[in-house]
């Protein structure tokens, strides 16, 4: 697998995208939309929260359709708690795009971000889709990227190559979302494009598994959007033959969807709101995978340590007490804790218990922005990863008045 | 019922108590003893963390004495995360305090709180409980309540009077913890004692029922303590008839008891770390009585609700979101939400759609110390109260540096 830097999504054959400035927003770019020449297999995860807002639920219909060539976004309003009225917005977005594309409208995938309970201003939306569409270019991966950030402070994008089947296959993708806690006014969106030819219900099952292990593993607080999605989609232009079972083609595959989705997972949580430093929890020897993730999610989601390490405080005490309130499984007297990173190792827990450590050396590995926390629980053979960021003044500042 | 201002736990008949220092923390006073001359039962309710500090593991044990006369507590060290030495630490402070008092180890409860990890100094703890055992007082009530705390702000105390089988009748309780959760480093601990004359087995009881509509119902992120815990004693010095069923004078004593306990409840949430808001959320008719406690813990624990209360930002969008990602089970295009108190109150959200409401009159509502927000599911019967405060720069100054 290669990286290919400077490359986004435009670069895989036969896509298209743009991102314009339409008016939902006062300067910045708020429309995007990627769009597929060839037809087009695509899956979807969304999000789990009870209150989904209307493009959500207009997807979960039009996601079975066999094809899929265009993902609508505008940000700047979530269309969320609109009622009946948001979800004919969303119909109608949908509609206008497959109009001005010759598609059908559940062929159109639809995404919105930004406040919610605001109806959507539809006298500048449709204007808008229909220049968006007149607009689509080969080179407009970057301008898409732009228009589907909300608090993002940097676009989030990753294009790596692979060969299977003797082809050069492209994955490559976009997100937007502010990792400290998956916002409802920031909500977490990823789009991931590819030339590869798989059928929809492999593409399917390689997403939900990639999901679980990146976009589900960036730190929450529970804060699970009304708008969080993550659509793929392959358009089978690099003529691979078709991946239609777990051979080696999928794994190939599913191994690259996987970094894709976990690099844009970490640039979610670098880009929390107000953080300075990615954290990550890496737990090994749990006695089961979930009891794994459990223990690595609450570590990761802890207030208190996300505040220690913004402070640089060596205070492992809090990452034993999350371990606790987790509902993994685990024997507290045999766990061990690491700090990590360029500048060096630190142990600070030893079979449960506090050791006497170097807190100069811990101090200078907490002073850098990438932070990694070792946990060892010595009780079975799995492991999981976490990713989240600290909790600082700027996360309330900026969550004190969004509104504003 | 009466609320009795001014008067503690010292003020029931044969409670006696102080708080010293004894040298774990530089100046502040560190311990306290409660005690009370005549037998009594006592009742507790513990941390579920499966990491447990040394004086809850000791605790379990001592709690199922049929006698409880005294509770040592220290402030500055949890003795949590401190191995067989910490056990034994926990246990010699039990016997030295019996030995004092004339009790069995296992008459005496021990409670800590403070840092964790570090082994505790029993070189000054020793002493010190001899020194507290010898200045026992019927007027220490106000002492013991500083000596056991760490961040908290201010003491917490009430004191009501009942009347019961024709005795007045008396219940006092003391409280420590800074509510925005309840953190490692602020254990939540809380002591009520009383005069009235009940069995160990409805003390018992009464205590684990009302735990959970009052300490359990408070903000908590999860955060739960390795040394939380809510310890009743009562010495039936009051004569009345002894309360050994749930009969009319157990309703009595209960409904006081929760009183009591939902009122230092709501000190600890109006004390949390850098807290500027008591922020209380009011769950109406949901369909059982668990979905009402999901629903109300869901909105109290947001960060993002939390964060826009600070804000004063009437940001009702972050209140459905996070019902939505509650396990609570309500229909979202039912949901109405108020926000209420002195000043007047708002309508923000009817049947799940957001109303065009007096942003003004919000404000000031939201300006305001005391805060109440209703929800109401059109769902059901039942209601749930869940109290917090708000998220703020300080939280996160306080917490960034504990250890320094």
């Amino acid at each position: 697998m290669k990286i290919l830097e400077n490359k986004t999504i435009t670069d895989v054959p036969y896509f298209k995208a743009i991102g314009i400035h339409c008016g939902v927003k006062k300067k910045r770019k708020d429309l995007c939309i990627i769009y597929s020449e060839k037809k087009s297999v695509a899956a979807g995860t969304f999000t789990t929260n009870k209150v989904k807002a209307a493009p959500v639920i207009l997807n979960m219909e039009n996601i079975k359709s066999f094809n899929t060539q265009a993902i609508v976004v505008n940000s700047g309003n979530a269309n969320a708690c609109t009622g009946d009225e948001g979800l004919n917005n969303a119909y109608t977005m949908a509609t206008t795009a497959a109009d001005c594309l010759g598609l059908s409208p559940e062929e159109v995938l639809i995404a919105s971000t930004g406040i919610i309970g605001v109806p959507l201003p539809m006298n500048i939306i449709i204007p808008g889709i229909k220049k968006a569409c007149d607009s689509l270019s080969y080179t407009g991966g970057e301008s898409a990227a732009e228009a589907i950030m909300t608090t993002d402070t940097f676009t989030k994008k990753i294009t790596v190559e692979i060969e299977i089947d003797g082809k050069n296959i492209l994955i490559s993708g976009i997100s937007k979302g502010s990792g400290m806690i998956h916002p409802n006014m920031a909500t977490m969106l990823s789009f991931v494009v590819s030339d590869v030819n798989i059928s929809k219900e492999m593409l399917s099952k390689a997403l939900k598994d990639s999901v679980e292990d990146s976009y589900n593993m960036i730190s929450v607080d529970g804060d699970t959007s009304t708008n969080d999605m993550v659509i793929a989609m392959a358009n089978g232009s690099a003529q691979n033959s078709l991946i239609d079972n777990e051979n080696d083609d999928f794994i190939k595959f599913k191994e690259a969807l996987d970094f894709v989705n976990k690099e844009l997972a970490k640039m979610i949580a670098m880009d929390g709101e107000g953080a300075t430093k990615l954290i990550e929890v890496s737990l090994y020897n749990a006695k089961t995978v979930k009891d794994a993730k459990l223990c690595a999610k609450s570590v990761i989601s802890s207030s208190l340590v996300k505040s220690a390490f913004f402070g640089s405080d060596a205070n492992w005490g809090r990452i034993l007490c999350a371990l606790g309130y987790s509902d993994g499984e685990f024997y507290p007297e045999k766990i061990d804790i690491f700090f990590k990173n360029d500048v060096g190792t630190v142990q600070l827990v030893e079979n449960g218990k506090g050791l006497c450590f170097n807190e100069e050396l811990a101090k200078d590995i907490l002073d850098q922005k990438n932070i990694n926390i070792t946990i060892d629980l010595k009780d079975g053979e799995y492991s999981a990863t976490a990713w989240g960021c600290d909790l600082t003044y700027d996360y309330v500042k900026i969550n004190g008045s969004y509104r504003s």
